[in-house]
């Protein structure tokens, strides 16, 4: 056993270390972001929040958007882990729909990231504007709806779901379901909506409707 | 005939005239904070925006705050006017339930504001946030849950809907197809958004799916 280990712990590098990794960074900015938005998110803001230079942060970033473009991708890769893996690992078709709204709506729960779901505020701050932040979300909100249909259509072939059931409507009513809990989560603190949108996406899949720990 | 109403239209007053009144001011400052954010309305700002000073907004608004307020209150007007009063004209009960849907995809279709529905942005951007702006929209986003519960419980005393129907939950989905068209519209630019909206309402209530204009 090296001597380190049953040492006391080292103390904690204090916040104004100056070192942090590209990761670390991001990380930070993601949560940033939902709190302030993103464009509330600038280079000084950010080095502030975190105790860097701005120097520092200019040898990562170049600019404003650089920052920008490279949050949006660090919280994809956020949301890939902690919602549409845990769906792609449940078996295809109704099981991977109920998984992936179970895994965003265990994700708000969890707090994440302290303002709730990234891309719905971002979608929502962004989708006004023009220019490659916003064609990235606009990416990603594609990606997302082509994911939830792919589901929804294999769990028609499975016989998962009635026969008149449409996969585009129903994955615009389940992407529905998780922005209204959302906003319900973040606006009115209120830690039952996301026990609450279990129930409801359960019933409109026709499953029975089962409490977060049963 | 006053003569003036035969005569050459009078020349635009130009926007930098200087001379606005609350309503005009607040109704700019609700166009705005769909694209910058409330966060991103600050006197100086709006004062760019409409060609007024500073000083002649401060004369109406004394802090950043108290015009944040004042265009949650126009904005919930305007909202009032466009989506609640068409939906409360309609018969009580499914009606006033399709209505107020419709009338919300309305809002949107014919760009009421140019960055989509002003209280969906304010919920997700204000939602993480403390204080007297945040408590007001969270008080205005649960005051139009209950009108929509309001409405779905109507139509369930009339028999209007399945007797395993439950007004809670009907009123959440209804809600996230209104946030999920209002994404849709904004972020991909779907000016057939809102028709499948439509669509996805009335079978969701299980009334024949007809477009915009039959």
């Amino acid at each position: 056993v090296p001597a380190e280990a049953t040492a006391a712990p080292p103390t904690r590098r204090p916040r104004q270390d100056g070192v942090r990794t590209r990761e670390t960074i991001l990380r930070e900015a993601v949560s940033l972001a939902t709190i302030d938005g993103l464009e509330g998110l600038s280079i000084g803001n950010l080095a502030k929040a975190i105790g860097m230079s701005k120097s520092g942060l200019y040898a990562h970033f170049r600019s404003k958007e650089e920052l920008q473009l490279a949050t949006v991708d660090e919280a994809n890769v956020i949301f890939q882990t902690e919602v549409v893996d845990p769906a792609l690992a449940a078996p295809p078709g109704i099981s991977q729909l109920v998984a992936l709204c179970d895994a965003f709506f265990d994700y708000l729960w969890r707090r994440v990231f302290p303002g709730g779901c990234f891309f719905a505020s971002t979608f929502l701050e962004m989708g006004p504007r023009y220019g490659p932040v916003k064609e990235k979300i606009a990416e990603i909100h594609i990606g997302f709806m082509k994911l939830l249909e792919g589901f929804a259509t294999q769990a028609m072939e499975q016989k998962e779901l009635p026969n008149d059931e449409d996969p585009v409507q129903l994955a615009f009513e389940l992407n529905g379901m998780m922005l209204a809990a959302d906003v319900r989560f973040i606006l009115d603190g209120d830690i039952g909506a996301t026990d609450f949108a279990r129930r409801v996406v359960r019933r409109r899949l026709g499953l029975p409707v089962t409490t977060r720990d049963s």
